[in-house]
């Protein structure tokens, strides 16, 4: 089986935040050569989420509010990780929720996206 | 490696709808000749999920409240990404929290599902 | 595609649990030889989760306090799947939210996890 492996870094600028990763993973898709088979694209960090979902900065926000108010508040001194002296516990939660890794099929040579598309598709990271 | 890709259509006649696959994905990966492997199964809609679970109608009962009254409320005022002119963000969280694809492993030429199986199993869509 | 499969099995000894099989899937991962390519850990219960995670004891708390105060409240009572008999409902919407199986990428024959590493990495399952 053909197989190309590549990292990637990010230095973010806030605690939370989304990146769009897409066009990293397309040109390392069309650097592998494959034809037909799958991009597998997993976090580094279990604090972080690799996810599909739309490009448009409203849910972006809608996310982000979500994992605070709704999912997992950041709030560290409700969590027992945080006795180790990180403060991240919330991360791990959310990203439990989210998930740490996407599968998206590549069909012709390029990455196989859900359509229609009324925004541009994105893998992003979120921790 | 031999690969095989289908696509998958629904009409859903309600906003959220659950929909049981397995018997079409079975279909397609008798039809794929692979008898070790596996089958991605990937939403081609972002408010879409696919997951693995029990086909029992007091589940799919429980899974569609929990996601209205506990994961992400529809109440389309709430969210950023609705200015947009779509009523459907609430889709979108679900969607992050249930998973945008599966994948199941092929043993000896079938779906290698969980087991025992109190039920059937499928591979259900929700939006 | 060469391909190995291994079947593990576990006894728990409450209703919900936290095990790492980190090494016992990375002895399949030697076991199979394979250089690159990946590892599908699926569970084989619909009710169980697999997942990358830290193995901290305070963040297991967190997780599994999580689950019951925030994911799904084990209270059979509020679930309709509960009528069939079964007392499990939670554990089914808690499995949909932390997910049902992991991929992790085989990179140089071993398994290519979240790094630096602050605590020791595990496969986990809790149902």
């Amino acid at each position: 089986m053909p197989a190309h492996t590549h990292y990637l870094w990010f230095n973010t600028r806030q605690r939370q935040e989304i990146i769009d990763i897409t066009d990293a993973v397309a040109e390392q898709v069309a650097a592998s050569g494959i034809r037909e088979g799958f991009v597998l694209v997993s976090a580094m960090h279990i604090s972080a989420s690799v996810f599909v979902n739309d490009h448009e900065s409203g849910l972006w926000h809608d996310i982000l509010y979500w994992l605070e108010h709704t999912v997992a508040p950041w709030d560290p001194g409700r969590y027992r990780h945080n006795d180790t002296g990180e403060d991240n516990a919330a991360a791990h939660l959310r990203s439990l929720t989210m998930g740490h890794e996407v599968i998206v099929p590549i069909t012709d040579g390029r990455l196989d996206f859900p359509r229609p598309v009324p925004h541009r598709r994105y893998l992003g990271s979120a921790n």
